[in-house]
């Protein structure tokens, strides 16, 4: 293990004391000389043809710099399939169709300019269930395909499938198969901080864009394609993220909005800035797919798991979005959550009017764990196991390679479960007093847990899944990062600064990381897939490590007498053979070898490509990720059967994180991801009516507050070392949300003995089930 | 010679679209969120004990938000020497001390609020001229030296000198001996872009600088010494430099608005501009450091130069800035302008209670050439040779080396001389009609020439000449530059842009310079001693030949078949030994060697540190040069016997470049140091009335305008292909300036036959002159 001064600790975030003061710059924070306010026209149907646009009145109103449509400005694609358009022609799909944009001197000008846009438009019927979009004569969402060619299904051109084994044959020789529906709704990401950005053009064709984005570098390569579709002689765009209000899948895609504010500052030649109010970041942002899941699982007369059959139905909405590759990562749990000899999954995915949903955190990961873990204590009870049981006995272990080839290096999944089981006090609780409270008769108490696995050393999803790094040392010992992985809350620059502290020997407050920018940071494929501190701090050892050779070189070099070298917290140490130890301050030797005949100055630059496969998304093999990260959340809850009302009365949560990197901020992403947990099994769902968000505000749409979340949450963090994690972590962003809300769901059975299958677990769905069950 | 393909030819700057269009952000221009604007309070006398500050007044104003004094502040030390202070505490030394500031909601505020702090001095005897400064019992402008010892000299404690051979023996043995003294003013950069920097903190104590500044690095290093005299735990600043309108030396300092900005910002808790309007620009900047020189030269029967003696003595003003450095650079051509044998040099640089200087284009140059080359033509005269042959007889020649230890590797002067001479028809008209002018009986014309040797491959000053650099790819075959110097108009951006294209292969469209930040961009000493584009495209060419190895050994990796490699304009040539050469993309092959396992994308780093000495301040010996620029400039003009009105005809200017990199920045940068050069001789000085300037502004300083360049200037190029130059160039920033003035004394003499040896030569001292002459 490499020594470890603060890699392991409690450490603030360096970020905090900006973010808590005010200081910290967000995009809404954000001027440019000379800028202009965009703000956009969105459709007011779910499916019509666009028959004219009236921009007059707008362009006649004082302040107004300029009106577009997709009339007057080039076509620009968006999306992952390019089956969108910055600003509509022809056709809008989803109520939040952006059909024209105004830019204007200021916002409340924008505002009123936008309402005096007339458009007028021919409905046309539209379908918002992805089954009935399915079946014949359905109304085609498009009519033609990304590459001009007819398209005669609402169907998306994505095969996703894995198989391996005999499904039939495995079922035939199971002594115990259940089977079931689940199913998951569209939810918010809330954002604290809304999306925005802000483009500027000089004066050859250059885009400089301030985004809020998770994935800076892709992003670059989609604004350099919409520079080549606006004809611009430059192909060059940089991105440039500011302080983040929160990511969690929001900004794994360029938006419509960002390609306005493009077109916006290329056709008012002034810096355009589009930020979302918190209406239009619910109603026309991209929320969390949803998704409907069959599941049919099988096991022996002992328990043990024979096979695991998954179709999932993910309602696209009306444009694909990298959310439409959620199946990708659906199939690390279905393949390989436990131990399960036999599997198959397909996924179709399916256009509909509905607003065009996007990636949140987990990945489809939580939409089938809900599904897997719920399905799995009907199979216990079928099988008249102990869910605990059932779940140690099909335990993954470590070295083991799973149905689609993850390579399951170190798995902490046993000490996970045992954790959870003893700090829930499992054994005691579970089914005891079931049905039965003492002197509340009406609310009854049940426990439940649900595991996960998910991708703990990135997750490659596209042709690189690298992050380059640069380390600059200066005079005084202090290291400037370049780093192009973002900071959107998560603590990614606590765990890099504490990172390259240790890795390199200087202390935190010595570490200095760059803003995102793809101008001054090398190349990163996103912060996503809970890579951010996996690569980054992978990264920032591999760079270190050259620096520390380098300095070790100059140090013999400069003292010849000396046999050995450490660096901790900027002193080194200078070790001789025969006679005692040295001490040296690092910025000393760092100006030494600067301020001579031909001088040096420390920089060092490393591209960190993990050892990972891009799945091959037709058979659904490849080993994503360098490493998996495995936990179980355990929760008691106690149900009142009067008003159906579920109270969380605690929660263990137990992950196998390969090493704390800091426990801080640690323990602030479980904390986060179970809160989100929460919301999902409990209170969140974009409710819509016939394709238009019936709940646009935190008002009508329920995220856990303090209130909520006043229980008591024990963490437990099992630390399994792995070999390919920086200094053995394994990546934690998204787990801590992933099993939540099968574990509240069974802890209800165990509770009340109804099985909620559809989330959230509102109280009229508990009522309704148990006046089945009664 | 390197391929060139860019290099060498006239091209646009990369930055002229964007300023012209006014797209580019100066300081002016910027905003930071919560900005407050400073503005200080300055002295009202040149030398005075400081009785006591009432802000009682400023604080209440509404939108005041802090006043500070040296009362509530920390001491923070400001100078070459640190012999200021941010805020004076007990004593102002001059007209511009800084007394007080106030940070407000707006600038208006700002400047109400400084008009109503109250300061009661006590006024003290004051010094204002050099000579009278070094009297004995003269106010003393310092009675405490930086280091807190008694001081009773107004002399500064910096020692300059030289002596090579003996100069009494020299002079006993030369045929001929004149002297001379001759003076020059004090003269503004009068840059288009007024001072000015926003000081931001963050809640860790560390500070964003954006300043408009040369010299970053350096002072990031003030500044943090400034974070540690103000106590601050970390000791991290940052210097981003915005767009510059001009430099000319103002940058080569920190400045007492700077820290007071700091000051204002850590007491404020905001972000704080300070920006100086022209009036404040004028009066509180620091101007050119006049001087006066006592030259005596010799030489022998035949011409030949037998000795220099010079003495200089710098008004330095009220506090030490680097200008107090010039007598390094004036050893330059006091040392080695000619071939001259003996030589003897010595500057006593004083204080006195004038606006304190600062140094500017050439650097001591220009003040000292003025002395040797007006005095030279006295010597021609005495000698009876004219004097152009006496200056072809003792050219510099390649390949030697100068009293001072300069290793002149390629000299072009000779040619620049003919040029010269042949162009301005120095034959022909030289004396031939000295007095007469044809039917303008009052008018007289005359020509003159002055040549010049400057520092042409950096000037190493600091204990680091050296400049780092780093050049990304992206997968679009665009190259991210950082480099630490600055861009202050002249060009350097557009010389590095084609550098990087020829040197590594791309197009110059495809090479984005970043800004220029301290956390970014690698250490450079900053930008100055005309080294800008010698030593970035020196660097780029370096890492350039890093990359293209890089790319060559994946070239052989992936086509085995090639047995040599090109790369031009971005498409690299593969040669095969049997066979025909294949054209591949360079952005393809980039995108192959990322988008594979264990993939990569190209970043290489640099630190250059030239082949140059420190020179020795005391013995004035040193190589402080990798290669060293010559010129010569001619200039005829018509004098006026009448008003004293001199018009200047026509010049014509030879420098030896070593290479053209761009043309059209080339000409730039030597008609904008003419113009200079015509207004140091002609136009402008700095007038000051015991200490108080009398025109601090246009109206009543004058520069050169169109109306006043409107003549022919011939430019000759002299390509004499430097080794230690990029593509064989050297630097030519300062030079234009250098020879102008002593250029157009000599033809004034030519023409009218009287010596005017105190710049500016104007009407008043022409007519004053002749009156002595007849």
């Amino acid at each position: 293990m490499r020594p470890r001064r603060y890699i392991g600790e409690d450490h603030a975030r360096p970020d905090s004391p900006d973010k808590v003061a005010g200081k910290a710059v967000y995009i809404h924070d954000m001027v440019r000389p000379g800028m202009l306010y965009g703000k956009i026209k969105f459709s007011e149907h779910a499916h019509a043809r666009i028959v004219s646009i009236d921009t007059s009145k707008a362009e006649r109103l004082p302040g107004v710099k300029c009106v577009i449509t997709g009339a007057n400005t080039p076509q620009v694609r968006v999306g992952f399939l390019r089956d969108n358009l910055a600003l509509k022609r022809d056709r809008v799909r989803q109520f939040r169709d952006e059909v024209a944009a105004v830019a204007a001197i200021d916002p409340d000008i924008a505002a009123e300019a936008v309402d005096l846009i007339e458009v007028e438009y021919e409905p046309l019927p539209a379908v918002f269930d992805p089954v009935e979009a399915l079946a014949p004569g359905a109304p085609l969402v498009h009519e033609i395909d990304p590459r001009g060619r007819p398209c005669n299904t609402n169907r998306l051109p994505l095969d996703y499938g894995h198989c391996t084994g005999d499904i039939d044959e495995a079922r035939r020789r199971s002594a115990f198969v259940v089977e079931g529906d689940f199913s998951t709704p569209v939810v918010q990401q809330a954002c604290m901080g809304t999306a925005g950005c802000i483009a500027e053009f000089d004066m050859s064709g250059n885009l400089t864009m301030w985004a809020k984005t998770q994935i800076p570098f892709l992003a670059q390569r989609d604004f350099n394609r919409a520079l080549m579709e606006m004809g611009l002689p430059g192909n060059n765009s940089r991105v440039i993220v500011p302080a983040l209000g929160g990511g969690f899948g929001t900004g794994l895609d360029t938006h419509c909005y960002e390609y306005i504010a493009i077109l916006l500052a290329h056709a008012s030649g002034h810096a355009v800035k589009v930020v979302y109010d918190r209406e239009e970041e619910f109603a026309y942002l991209s929320p969390r797919q949803s998704a409907r899941t069959h599941i049919v699982q099988g096991c022996d007369r002992d328990g043990r798991l024979t096979f695991r059959d998954v179709r999932v139905l993910q309602d696209n909405g009306a444009y694909a979005s990298w959310g439409a590759t959620y199946p990708t990562v659906m199939l690390v749990p279905i393949t390989s959550l436990y131990t399960v000899p036999v599997v198959r999954f397909q996924a179709e995915i399916v256009y509909t009017n509905n607003t065009y949903c996007q990636a949140m955190r987990g990945y489809g990961n939580p939409e089938v764990t809900w599904a897997i873990e719920s399905n799995l204590d009907d199979l216990a009870e079928a099988a008249g196991i102990d869910p605990f049981e059932l779940r140690r006995l099909n335990c993954n272990r470590p070295d083991t390679t799973t149905p689609m080839g993850l390579k399951i290096s170190t798995c902490g999944l046993d000490q996970c479960l045992d954790a959870t089981g003893e700090k829930l006090g499992w054994a005691q609780r579970r089914a005891a007093d079931r049905r039965t409270n003492g002197d509340k008769p009406r609310k009854r108490r049940g426990v439940g847990m649900a595991s996960l696995i998910h991708v703990g050393g990135s997750g490659k999803i596209y042709k690189s899944d690298a992050s380059g790094i640069i380390l600059k040392l200066d005079d005084y010992a202090n290291v400037n990062v370049y780093y192009g992985g973002v900071e959107m809350g998560q603590g990614l620059h606590s765990s890099l600064s504490l990172a390259v502290a240790d890795a390199l020997g200087v202390t935190p407050a010595q570490v200095h990381i760059n803003e995102t920018d793809t101008g001054t940071c090398p190349w990163d494929v996103g912060t996503h897939a809970s890579r951010g501190a996996f690569m980054a701090c992978n990264a920032a050892i591999l760079a270190s490590d050259k620096l520390r050779a380098r300095i070790f070189q100059w140090c013999k070099q400069l003292y010849p007498e000396a046999t050995d070298f450490d660096l901790v917290d900027s002193v080194i140490t200078l070790g001789a053979a025969n006679g005692p130890s040295k001490q040296l301050e690092l910025a000393k030797l760092l100006r030494a070898i600067h301020f001579r005949d031909d001088g040096d100055m420390l920089t060092e630059t490393v591209f960190y490509d993990p050892p990972n496969e891009l799945p091959n998304w037709k058979t659904g093999i490849g080993n994503m990720s360098a490493t998996y990260t495995f936990g179980t959340q355990g929760v008691e809850v106690e149900v009142d059967e009067e008003t159906g009302d579920i109270e969380i009365l605690r929660m263990v949560s137990a992950i196998d994180v390969g090493r704390v990197l800091n426990r801080q901020t640690l323990e602030g992403q479980v904390y986060g991801g179970i809160a989100q947990g929460i919301g999902y099994a409990l209170y969140e769902e974009v409710k819509m009516h016939k394709g238009r968000i019936l709940n646009p505000g935190f008002t009508d749409y329920k995220i856990p507050t303090a209130a909520e979340m006043a229980f008591p949450i024990d963490l437990v963090f099992v630390e399994t070392d792995d070999a390919h994690g920086p200094f053995g972590a394994k990546g934690v962003g998204e787990p801590g949300l992933v099993p939540t809300a099968p574990a509240v769901a069974n802890a209800v059975y165990d509770a009340v003995g109804v099985r909620i299958t559809d989330l959230p677990i509102t109280p009229e769905k508990v009522l309704a089930a148990l006046a089945q069950r009664d």
